[in-house]
């Protein structure tokens, strides 16, 4: 299944990706289940494929004001560097890492599929970076790591949008440059994983008006998802719903000599075979 | 008003603490106003005043389980270093920052006010900061220094709990360290801005079963509140019921040789004369 969260006529609502269109599962589903998350929490998928197979789309895709898959998750986790090549960008001389970097996007900062992306007005440095985006399905902590795929729900894309001189701000941290309203993006939606197997390999690619600048698979990853589950799992305990961008392959546009920014107009395009293609474009800031 | 979360009889409610007991707000605004964050974001101040007004206590503030006052915030910001002596334990011959470091802690790594925090099986390094949280009123973005006030709804306390092997894991991140569970704690109550002025001073103080080991006041912050409510909404909107924790003075137990780290029984109290005092016990991970 392709599950989604959009407004309707402004409200807020859920449903599954099928030929033709979008099956509304809010109506359906009633008050216990407002939303993905909850659907996640209460285990519906197969409450929800079955519903879906009787039905015909309620909404044209197209017709919808598409939300990042789960609009309000608990957790918004994002690996640092994670690809191989990532690590020797840094030109910091520094061996293979033995643990990732994480760090933390509120909610806010990310539009759904198909919205504007924003730049800011105070910088001129907003890039992208492709990332392939674990789901959580089944709560956990101290997950071993040869059970991680079982606590996984499905597999989404993000465009993990950062204003890179903001990213330098603090003594250790880049949470300002990560945190931008609306500067980055999630979904189309979420591909569940008997349709998506995560064990993968699955490939990653970043487009910007359509020319190629991230390019790479899963199989190149430092960190591969089952590491990072029992690795975030030994910390927190990981909930439906929570989401791990599971970091970005090498290419971003402050990789380039000059840095090639992101401006006002540009198309941005994150794309993985068994999930699809997220794409946003670069508005102002409102 | 002295606003807080709790459960009473396993099930999540809000209300206020009055003299004799906590009056139950819950049972009299009704399902559309279901949790503190949402009294805050419907402007439900002086209704919820007017209403206890006129109460008697439902509850003996002993008989209760304490949340954290919000327990399902957006953001939980952190500040990184802030009072100045902090600046210099880092020893590494830096100026004063020129921008304050940031991070966020997940709503799941805090408990409330007189509930056990979890020293971690996986590490002896657990730490207390005490710190002073700002609480969001007002939404906004872009806010002038000068107007940075009328967005505070109140004050509270946080325990910005830390295992200090784990802060550095990450190439330029402490989150791993700042988000295990149940390792900090926020509370006991919001004590509103009529009743405790965030302009200020404000006293901090951090005690280990009774000994006094951090004591600062606001007058020495380099990133005072004001500065901070406009730094951060440069970049996010700020929205009721966010948080931000302003960051702890010298002398937590990692500054000692040798550390001091926190033992199972150990009692942390953080406490300010307008706010009141946060407690809570040290428990081996569950």
């Amino acid at each position: 299944m392709r599950l989604l969260s959009y407004l309707a006529n402004g409200e807020p609502r859920f449903g599954a990706a099928v030929a033709g269109g979008v099956v509304d599962l809010t109506k359906r589903l009633g008050p216990k289940c407002p939303d993905l998350r909850s659907l996640i929490a209460r285990n519906g998928l197969d409450v929800a494929r079955q519903l879906v197979a009787d039905l015909k789309p309620d909404h044209a895709l197209d017709d919808l004001v598409l939300l990042p898959p789960i609009p309000n998750p608990e957790k918004l986790w994002c690996i640092g560097v994670n690809y191989k090549d990532r690590n020797a960008e840094y030109k910091d001389n520094s061996d293979l890492p033995k643990y990732p970097s994480l760090f933390v996007r509120n909610p806010s900062s990310v539009v759904g599929s198909a919205q504007p992306i924003e730049k800011p007005k105070i910088s001129e440095q907003l890039d992208y970076e492709g990332e392939l985006v674990i789901v959580i399905g089944k709560e956990g902590r101290h997950i071993p790591r040869e059970r991680a795929w079982e606590h996984i729900f499905g597999m989404t894309l993000c465009n993990e949008g950062s204003v890179r001189d903001w990213l330098h701000h603090g003594k250790f941290n880049v949470t300002q440059g990560k945190n931008f309203d609306r500067s980055g993006s999630i979904g189309p939606w979420i591909v569940t994983s008997d349709e998506c197997d995560p064990r993968g390999p699955l490939d990653i690619v970043t487009r910007v008006n359509g020319e190629v600048r991230q390019s790479d698979s899963t199989e190149r990853l430092m960190f591969p998802f089952d590491f990072l589950i029992a690795y975030l799992s030994t910390f927190a305990t990981l909930k439906p719903g929570d989401m791990i961008a599971t970091g970005t392959p090498t290419g971003a546009g402050a990789r380039f000599t000059p840095p090639r920014w992101l401006k006002v107009g540009d198309v941005v395009e994150v794309e993985s075979a068994g999930i699809g293609i997220l794409r946003n474009t670069v508005a102002e800031e409102q």
